[in-house]
């Protein structure tokens, strides 16, 4: 047996509560090691000692190096306590809080026994409900469509086919996307996130100058009312960009500090380097090394009340429905939890989905964010898919290892990307390979998680790094809804439908070059299969099939690049 | 390489900042491999793809299975991003969030290296200053010294001498305490920490009745004013036991619930299964299934307010320095971290140490508690010395995995306990060898933490499992104070005065059936050492010596059960 290998942490992805009386554990073990059993004894706290129930584990999830063993436990009592039993050659052996064991007490398991020592219905992982079934669209909104007709258009310097630059403006508005709310409607999405509204120089408006002023080149406050109410009535939810790491150079109180220095009331509003601020030499704490971006200090109360007022205002005023943290993972652990709890006891069900690109357990323990943009998701699929580095069972390893790192109720809220206005369209990195960004987006819908779209795949757009991610939309190219388009759409409506999707476990595992995913309710005997074949040679499928979705699978043969969903009774 | 044993996880025990611009990494990895080099290469979020910095790692720690490199790491840019190189067999390999890889593409590393993506000041985990030096001493009120004279006395009901039994009063009040404030002053502790002051029946107190009004049979608020006036005046600290989790069932507002059922206005200040409280079926949560220990509902915000005043109350009125959190684990990470805000924002270096006897990793990530009472440390040395299921090598090696369940900064603040009112006497378990309990006292001081005594052990005292191990202070042993005393309150005088102790690092190994402990500052070249010797064969040690402190070494020659203390210019 690898010890080594064997891993279990006690409050943690590890081991959490799923409702008020129900604990879920996993245990990690050497995926090359052959367990006879695998079993949690367990009790209540303070007569452990006296009586111990047993239960079977189950092999979940399996990566690269380890099997990931999970078992759901209700209990009677939640003052909970456990060991593990591991058979193993005929053997069993124990594993508590002092490792692996051929012998344990449970006189004396009071020291050193696995506990969660009680389940406080606060610190219990939250599904917000509608995240269930919802399928994401970003509208990057300056390039989406323009249909504002009395605004000043001076601003305008781009040609709407033009490739952008990256101080080009293209004039997409709101009303362009209230226009085109039927057009989404019918697409099938159901949650827009738009990169941010507010006033701001530049075309993406990350550099806000003003929080509470809707930027004139995008509508008013009219016309955002209208878009949420309209969009709502649609069934379609309303998600904005929260930039709180950072402001613009121009936000009143950076030039009231630029002007009055270590006299200005706001000079704690930010972090400088000295008594004055130095422009050029940039002295103060900034995003990415950007004068034009000062970081905000976040620990400061006064900045922390004007950004949960900022957060409140537009749920409020606006009736939207959450919040994407820009930069999230810069600022303090504090400041979200003070934020969540602001939001949240304003409106339950507001999202709060982080930017963070790594691993961020630390924001996802339930007291900070409820998901984040999952760009290790993004990577996986564009290593399997688009750059070849991975076979089938490479990525089913690498999808279960990100799952790994998570609870189950964060997974299923996870925002999986294939692409957004950060990085290049997942289309062009496919060198344009239509069949490749379907085999993706199967992926995509078929995975845990809440699928993200980024305006414009659906036509599929091109686009290199940033501003070339950022192209107009080509509504000409829409017109045509050809085969493709209504793949997606089918895609997008299966992920609404289908509860199993929504709710349903996963197993992802690869068998003769296909990457298999499972989607299931044990209760329901109902499986719903995806398998893609990215392999250069086709790949022979013998069952009897009943498809609900397929792309380049014909006469049970797998092409080249192609994928198949179906839906199994057991 | 043993893959499977290699760990890092961000943002957790293996990174941490330890100030504004430090930050302390570790990996672990298999004990059986040799690496010709462990190093880290980071760099800055935003430029990581264009330069990095290297830094070799030092081997710090080993346990049964895995060695554990750390490295602290002075930073220009606290965005800080990173990867580990491992030199193996002559070939580098890289870790990342991906694994364990051969190459490591540095364009992309923005989706899987490691990260601390900011250091915000509020997330720094910090040092009470105070604890740097802190020697603790738990008493048990009833049973340490009565001397108020004025008090009614009719509820004694054991001679002084007389084992106790479970309801069992021997008069020991806060006057007592007071009246030998010099003694524990001469004794070399410096803080007092307090089983329940506070109105119940019991003579634990463990079962409030009225958390606002101090036990008439211990004194009143004038004399425990008194107290902590005149121990802060001898440079002794006061810490209190803050019984949160439940009541007594006959504080108002149960008897109110217990009277009007869910009409009453406490109804929700409880967990009751039903509309009015069976007390003979006691159908509603209690503290280890206790019919008069209602366990209090606090994530009701009422009940949490009244907890934060209790709280507050007893800083504010009588300047205690500190709570040790009752049954700490059973409540929710929300209602501590709460606490902890609301108590530190009133006295930033209040301390407060959770009652947690497991590994509490996750309350002890800065935002709620400081430190726990540290029964693993007790476990580690009853197996070593009084129970002999450890040898050297094992207890160094599970000291060592006790050490890297939190950071350095939590780790100097841990409360190492030999036995506390739950626990049987550490004397007792080594069937009263002194020469075992000395062994232990000098683990406790050396180690890294602050020492915490429960009364008695000075002269020792016996004591089985509770009721026995209560037994009153025998004040006549005190009044000889012989060899082994006056080598307790050496180790005492050493720990306050021993910077290097305060603040050093740690080395935990084992050598020739000796266990070693070295506490060090690198940049003072001083080293102490600590050797221990609990082999049933004498151990020569050959080095020429300058002892602060030995028992049992004579003529270079450990005898069984001794030790050495000594410091060492390097």
């Amino acid at each position: 047996m690898n010890q080594h290998a064997i891993f279990h942490e006690p409050d943690s992805n590890y081991c959490y509560p799923f409702n008020k009386r129900g604990m879920t554990l996993r245990l990690r073990v050497s995926t090359f090691d052959t367990f006879d059993f695998i079993k949690v004894k367990y009790g209540e706290k303070y007569t452990f000692h006296l009586k111990q129930e047993e239960i079977e584990m189950q092999l979940q999830y399996q990566d690269d190096l380890y099997s990931y063993y999970e078992v759901h436990i209700q209990l009677e009592d939640v003052r909970f306590v456990y060991v593990f039993l591991l058979g193993y050659e005929n053997q069993v052996y124990y594993y508590s809080e002092d490792g692996v064991t051929n012998e344990y007490d449970f006189t004396t398991a009071y020291y050193n026994c696995f506990q969660y020592p009680f389940i406080n219905e606060v610190d219990i992982p939250k599904m917000i409900p509608w995240m269930q079934s919802a399928v994401f669209y970003e509208i990057f909104v300056d390039r989406f469509y323009r249909a504002d007709e009395k605004k000043d258009i001076s601003y305008i310097n781009m040609a709407w086919k033009d490739i952008p630059k990256p101080k080009s403006f293209a004039g997409g508005d709101l009303r362009g996307i209230l226009h085109k709310l039927d057009y989404l409607q019918n697409l099938g999405i159901n949650v827009l996130y738009l990169t941010p509204i507010f006033s701001s120089i530049s075309n993406h408006k990350y550099d806000i100058d003003d929080y509470f002023k809707i930027d004139p080149q995008f509508g008013d406050g009219q016309t955002f009312k209208e878009l949420v109410v309209q969009a709502h009535k649609k069934g379609i939810r309303v998600v904005l960009d929260a930039v709180f790491n950072h402001t613009s150079n121009l936000i009143s109180q950076f030039k009231d500090v630029v002007e009055h220095g270590s006299n200005s009331r706001y000079y704690h509003w930010f972090m400088i380097h000295g008594e004055t601020v130095d422009l050029e030499k940039g002295n103060y704490e900034t995003f990415s090394n950007c004068f034009y971006h000062p970081k905000l200090n976040t620990s400061n109360p006064e900045v922390q009340a004007f950004l949960i007022e900022v957060g409140k205002y537009y749920i409020q005023e606006y009736d939207i429905d959450g919040w994407r943290l820009d930069v999230a993972d810069e600022l303090s652990h504090d400041f979200w939890r003070i934020f969540r709890k602001e939001i949240k006891s304003l409106k339950e069900d507001c999202l709060l989905v982080g930017e963070n690109w790594h691993n961020s357990f630390p924001f996802l323990r339930g007291d900070q964010f409820d998901s984040i943009m999952n760009y290790s998701f993004t990577k996986a699929v564009l290593d399997y898919l688009a750059y070849q580095k991975m076979d089938a069972k490479k990525v089913a390893h690498r999808l279960n290892a990100i799952l790994m790192r998570n609870n189950d109720i964060v997974n299923n809220m996870m925002l999986n990307l294939l692409d957004s206005h950060d990085t290049n369209r997942f289309y062009t990195e496919t060198s344009k390979d239509i069949d490749k960004l379907l085999c993706a987006l199967a992926i995509q819908f078929i995975f845990k998680g809440v699928p993200g779209l980024y305006y414009g795949i659906e036509v599929p757009t091109e686009g290199g790094y940033d501003p070339d991610n950022r192209r107009c939309m080509d509504w000409d190219k829409v017109e045509e809804q050809g085969a493709y388009f209504k793949i997606l759409q089918k895609l997008i409506n299966l992920r609404k439908t289908e509860k199993i999707l929504a709710a349903g476990k996963i197993k992802i595992t690869a068998c003769h070059h296909l990457l298999t995913i499972e989607r299931y309710i044990e209760e329901e005997h109902t499986s719903i299969f995806l398998y893609v074949n990215a392999h250069s040679e086709n790949v022979y499928y013998e069952n009897e099939i009943t498809p609900l979705l397929s792309h380049r699978f014909e006469n049970n043969l797998f092409l080249k690049n192609s994928f198949l969903i179906e839906k199994v009774k057991k």
